[in-house]
């Protein structure tokens, strides 16, 4: 097995895990910090446009951490320093 | 074992994997989101409105990380640029 | 052990492993929602019509992360790139 | 060991797991909205018609989980594409 | 080690682990379904048949997917279409 | 290695693992189903005839499971019908 | 490592795996079954009779599947059928 | 490594571990049923001869699998058969 | 490496774990009954008599099952049959 | 298999799996903090902008931790010292 | 690799394993009973001996569990029979 | 495979771990703080300034530990002895 | 590999697994300590004597086990009997 | 691969794995001191002082673990008995 293709596999399989198990955190707070805000609302529903808010700006706060994970994903597939230097000298030499 | 046959086991195998344990966690979260809902609207009927519209917004969240694990299997599916990468190196030989 | 007999082992693996992985967060997150709609339904029989509306918006976007999966070993065995490639080369050659 | 043992022998091995693995969360499920059900019609004997008739809907939902895990076992065993292909090549030659 | 013998093999292995780990979730379903009856059957006597009734369906329920890891662990053992085919081939010959 | 002693030493153990682990599941769901009994019986000392009832019926259901995991180990035990086609096959050459 | 040895080497492991494992279960749930009868026992002494009855049913029932553990690690140790096959072929030939 | 020395290592093994894993399950019962006694006790002093009188029966009970596992661990160091019978191979030869 | 020394080896490791492992359980149970014991004697300082007798007898039973593991260990290291059973091989011959 | 190759392997690795997993512990803490603010929010509507500073503050650092995992991926991608150490030494000789 | 080193390395190896593993179980333990004794304390400072005393038993009993590992692992670097016999062989010859 | 080479792969690897895994503990409990300070806040707003002042000094002895990760990983990406070691050794040479 | 080495690095990797896995124990159980001291002391603010002499007793009995784990790991590190038994092995001959 | 290498592979990862092993259970008792803590303030405001007394010595003794683990990590990388002998050997010879 030669170089490129180990390169290739590791990415492949870094790529998918890295994905998979990254955006079970995210995930599982979004569904917290929804469960949280609709049970919030249904007790005070005269603070919703605070609670709307603050929710929002939480969700975006922890979705960064799923863009995280998804960002390193893409660059492991499509911007690979290893890949492109092994390519470069795969067509060089 | 040639490279391309390993790719293209790696290829599959981590798409499965990602879909399979990456569907886990929104499947959770939305799970006790609609759950939290489900109370919240037994418990204060009059706020529905609200409450289903924050729910649609946070099942939208959640469902992006979701999304993004499909997303990685089809690109490592039909859009793997290892394999093709690969196959124009074998075909062109 | 040759390349298209790596490949169909890996897949039946995958498809297998994917649905059966991957439907046990859907079936907990079903069984979460309806449990909830049960209960929200004992305490608040009048509300029964939104909660029964928002109960099955709430389980089709759960079963949707189900399908993603049913969707990526149905792929893996009856729509395999990899393996058509293989066939393609193997009864080609 | 020959290719069409392999994939025989994986086959056996992706089937059972697949049902063995994939019915626990649907079985956890059940359990969990007959248990809701029971102690919901208890509280409110008389929503009985509205908790069971969600109770079946919810259940036939859940149900469907373990029969996506059951149907790729019978695929698996029954009309798996790459024993037949693999048939076919052996009894081709 | 011969292809008849590992197929064996695998079989006895998968069935064994099929039934041992697949009636775990019944199990607990079921036990939690009596459980709440139970409790159920003691703060509500009055509804001791409606109880009583879908307590036996959502048993029935349980079961199934209790049934469906027996049933695949019997095909293998006892009509493995794999088996049957290596039987085939080895008397053929 | 050869065939009979694999198959032997695979039955051995897979009947020993089926039933260690299968029976946790009925073991604590009865645990589960007698002491809630023994909670029920406390509190509705009136109902304990119905409750005795149901106990015993579903104590006979989540039997049933260890039943099956017992059968599975019996069966490949003393009539393994991969072990006894193997001595079929010694005894005859 | 000849065919006798290797089956005496499993079926060691087995017997005591599968009673060191499969008493876990009974064990935890013969302790919850007895500490729920004393709570009950506490909360309503004048039940005392039926509660110790149904508790001693219960146990009954649980230490059964104790048993099924013990009785097969027993039948590996001391009946073990294939052991008494290799027995029966080393002393004849 | 001749078939003496391993049927003694792995009968070391599983004794050691039969031993240390088996007696996990009746300690966390014990604790937890003298611990609810304690409880009882402290709650309904008056029945505290039922109390401890059930505490000592179900401690026999659950005191009953820790044995079971001490038998097999003792059978397996000082009375193993498959060990005698290697000795009386070996001491015969 | 000779018989004597894996003996020896397998003996070392497996006393080590069977005590490491093993007195967790009762070390968990006597913490919960001491722990039970303390609230009890809070809630009910009358009844301490009957308390820190009932506690002596528990912690004497739990205690009982850390001392199997003890023994054995004890046992592995002391007055291990089979590694008695090879010093008296290797000093024989 | 060559140095650089496996350097570029296990730095691709580590990468993914440090943002992989490094990202659940904040994900899961922020997905907390957000929700307690909203019970917060809701239950003590006045102290909005002090419960919001403190929320902001506290998200802050806990994306540091997050951050940190990024960077340690970003170094090992972008700046990994033992890689420029490998080029160098590459293109050089 | 010869014995001695062998024995040396699995005797570390076990020393250090068991002390690890075997204090996690009565730290858990200590820290819970002094918890609860400090809730006990502040709920009925009156009974301020009784508890005191009792969980000084409490501890000491706990603590036993953790000197028989510590004392195992001891026994295992500065007594070890095994080692000695080692070392008794090696110098007599 | 070369010793620097295997060094700095270890290295690598280490790094990434130590960073991924040591911050979840600190992250979990930053999470924790930082949620009870707001359901502290929402409590007791008049006691903010003390509230908040502990926050911080406990927010900074959780960082610590996270930092104690990070520096461990930085000395061995950046200030590593045994690379600094082996380059001087290769170099000298 | 030679026989000092090996005992050096089974020395090192025990030594750091020690003391990392058996320090996580006595954390907890401080931080459980403290705790329940801190909310004891809300509680019953007059028992601050009483509660803080038992803290700091119980605080010495749990710092002791973690102190068993850093004594066997830096036994293993600078007084390990079997490194000196090695080094003298080697510098006498 | 040498004996220096080695030492310096396991040294790296070891030290890698206590710290971040070893801190997170500190981390995770310092958030549930300092939470607490908080919890007590909001409570209690006028025990302010003897609860953040009482906080900063546990969180010193807590820290304590940490700073174990810490250590054990520096021992390992900056001042390693067997790398020093090593260190030695190679360069006296």
């Amino acid at each position: 097995m030669d170089s490129m293709t180990l390169i290739a596999v590791i990415s492949i399989f870094t790529a998918g895990i890295t994905t998979g198990i990254g955006t079970m955190g995210p995930a599982f707070s979004e569904g917290r910090a929804v469960a949280t805000a609709l049970t919030s609302l249904a007790q005070q529903p005269d603070a919703s446009a605070t609670i709307t808010r603050t929710l929002f700006v939480g969700l975006a706060m922890i979705e960064s951490t799923a863009i995280y994970c998804f960002v390193v994903s893409m660059i492991l597939i499509f911007a690979n320093p290893f890949w492109n230097h092994a390519i470069t000298l795969g067509s060089g030499s």
